[in-house]
């Protein structure tokens, strides 16, 4: 009986590093996740590939997918269409691999509706963590100052519900080390394993 | 603020090698737990201190204990009480430490209902997890070892539902590393960082 893989999606408000600790996973040997290559209708840049970079669409091609519910998420940025193709995700899942998304905040809320079960994770700014210290050292900086930083945390505390796991981006490879150890124990879930074993031996 | 500590609870059929893993881990330089030390009523032997391999009581001592409510779990093996004092777990965890309790699962199953916030881990033996493959090459066992192991198996599945996760002890190393990212994972989950952040910004 093959174990199903994890959708495994990292997300996080943007400038907070998602692409820089995703590459940083990626090169890591230990690790055997797929990544999902996303679907776009901009041009392909100088050295972009079809199929590596992106999977390079035309805007008729791109809206026939939205239309037959071909994407897993999508967004318009500056004109263009950004997105997961759902084919993909659910092929690869089913061979028992884990998938990993890297996307927006908005595609990830998305996401969550059409795959409840998959795997959250929240990537923070450092700097919301800091704030608690910024806040008892309130002297040293400027009431303004702390105010704006109070309200961003804000918003970024309320993103959070969303996911199963907030990881600090203070340094990329402690985030990542993060990361791999949620997948890790997700696997070692009992939901994940005790049904396996419970099918095997036909127990109740 | 300070984060409460986590309460790790290791068990797992007798046999299975939970104190070989416990040893291992706390050998391991990057991990920061403290470990409970179990009160017992047996009698040191040769070159045990009190305090350090156990606390060594007297039955009334320990009795008087259980009266009073003073063991989080407790169990008597060969004519001698066994148990985890309660207060070094709650001021231990009070001070945002990890404490880590490595016990049987009937002790298991008594910190669950005291404590249905730890983090329960099931270590399985690998002969479990090789079942599956057994099976497949059936042929080559005979039918009465299939099923002794089958039954003994059935036990362990139903022991692993009061559980977390489920770590196979196929190698004490590997299993370290999957306790240790479970722990790591937990102090991850969003509904254990998100309050302290709400709390501090006063949201909602």
């Amino acid at each position: 009986m093959k174990e199903k893989g994890l959708l495994i999606v990292l997300s996080g408000p943007s400038g907070v590093g998602k692409g820089t600790v995703r590459k940083a996973i990626f090169s890591h040997e230990d690790t055997n996740f797929e990544y999902s290559i996303s679907m776009t209708t901009r041009k392909p840049r100088e050295g972009e590939v079809d199929g590596v970079d992106y999977f390079f669409k035309s805007r008729d091609e791109f809206e026939a997918l939205i239309k037959q519910d071909k994407l897993l998420e999508y967004a318009e940025y500056v004109g263009n269409y950004y997105g997961t193709p759902i084919d993909y995700v659910k092929e690869t899942l089913n061979s028992g691999k884990d998938v990993f998304l890297e996307i927006e905040v908005q595609g990830a809320k998305q996401v969550r509706e059409k795959f409840p079960e998959g795997l959250f994770i929240f990537l923070a700014p450092p700097s919301l963590m800091e704030l608690q210290s910024r806040i008892v050292t309130r002297g040293t900086e400027s009431d303004e100052l702390i105010n704006n930083r109070m309200k961003e945390a804000r918003k970024e505390i309320e993103m959070m519900n969303l996911y199963d796991y907030v990881v600090e981006n203070d340094q990329v490879e402690a985030a990542c080390d993060r990361i791999k150890a949620i997948v890790l124990a997700e696997h070692c879930k009992t939901s994940r394993i005790a049904p396996r074993y419970k099918k095997m031996l036909e127990v109740e």
